[in-house]
């Protein structure tokens, strides 16, 4: 399959890295691939520049996002929440039209310092924000409550736990699972909250989520739901 | 030990049972006894009138709020987020002053309907808001994530599950764990979030629960964080 991701970052790649390692044709999506490629320094929170990564991942192609967009049959947006609606109109609606999307992206506000709040809440959310603003795309919003390293690696965290997804197209959110599966993640880990209003949940999860981090210590933890 | 549960609702009733049954002297507090005892048509979820509820918990006595936090040395919380400052207030602050208070209330506002939001939200809780109108009393937020019946049997949720604790009083933190602890919650189980600016998280988790709530069929189910 082809995936597209868009957003050069740690998530990005990270989700990159893991169906090119599966065997899939995989592009990165940015801005500007030339500025992307050009960069020399490290990122935000240490990343090593995009091209040091790039070098260990032969195979993954840097697009601008519409290209990528064009090229992918799936889409996954990686790119910071305040990011992701620009990243979204540069990929362009007919690029993504009739495609799955997965986003997990979260809309957190770091404008009013640490800790990050969230924007929208409660009576939407950026899942619903994107599906609005796209409505020929399938979006699912799925894997934004955990680090991405867990994304792709469920068993850095032992024992079962579970990867939240919802959306409105029922065969989009089955090829995400199928997607999602691949990476390692149990059929039972998946748990279907229903149409993409849910995201508000998912994404409001994230101020327990960065308290949590700072009580574990790292961010190799989840979310694990057990019910009678 | 001496312990007041403000509320009369199901969740009310259901914390103070708990300790009752184990043994401790306990009060529901509640705004106006006479009109609590006078009650004859269920409550709003189809809850039977107290007074019928009260039949099988004789030695639980009924009191108005400031009885209740005056006889108490530990007081729990469980009236609805709407109606939880008011309560507090009418408890007064002397009578709570030193006083442990459990708070397991959620800020859900139904005024727009379903689902409920959340208000405050975000940079704010209702944790918070009741720790600032009390400076002197020892906020602990705690239980607020699952379902009453869950909160004093754990048993009912398979496998391992977690509560979150927050509060800026060690001691305090401390007593409300000892206490769970007593409900049957091993001790490995509770989870210190830090202080009670931590509420906005566990608060934030509510829409993700009643989805949650939607998807699994039923409340017996709990959040339960893994990690390495």
């Amino acid at each position: 399959m082809r995936i597209a991701v868009l957003g050069t970052g740690v998530v990005g790649r990270t989700l990159a890295a893991k169906p090119d390692g599966l065997g899939h044709e995989v592009a990165i999506g940015t801005r500007d691939p030339a500025a992307t490629n050009a960069r020399t320094e490290p990122g935000g929170f240490g990343t090593p520049p995009f091209p040091q990564w790039q070098a260990g991942h032969p195979q993954v192609r840097l697009m601008s996002f519409a290209e990528a967009a064009g090229f992918a049959g799936l889409v996954m947006n990686a790119t910071s929440g305040s990011a992701a609606m620009a990243a979204l109109v540069a990929a362009g609606e007919a690029a993504l039209a009739g495609k799955v999307l997965i986003d997990v992206s979260n809309p957190l506000d770091f404008s009013r310092g640490m800790p990050p709040t969230l924007d929208p809440v409660n009576t939407d959310s950026l899942g619903e924000q994107i599906q609005r603003a796209f409505p020929a795309v399938r979006v699912v919003k799925a894997l934004n409550t955990m680090n991405c390293r867990v994304m792709v690696e469920p068993g850095r965290v032992p024992g079962e736990h579970n990867v939240f997804l919802c959306g409105n197209d029922e065969t989009a959110k089955q090829a995400a699972a199928d997607l999602i599966g691949s990476f390692g993640w149990p059929a039972g880990s998946l748990i279907d909250l229903g149409d993409i209003s849910a995201a508000r949940g998912t994404e409001m999860l994230m101020p327990l989520w960065l308290r949590l981090m700072g009580a574990v210590g790292h961010a190799d933890f989840n979310f694990h739901v057990p019910h009678s």
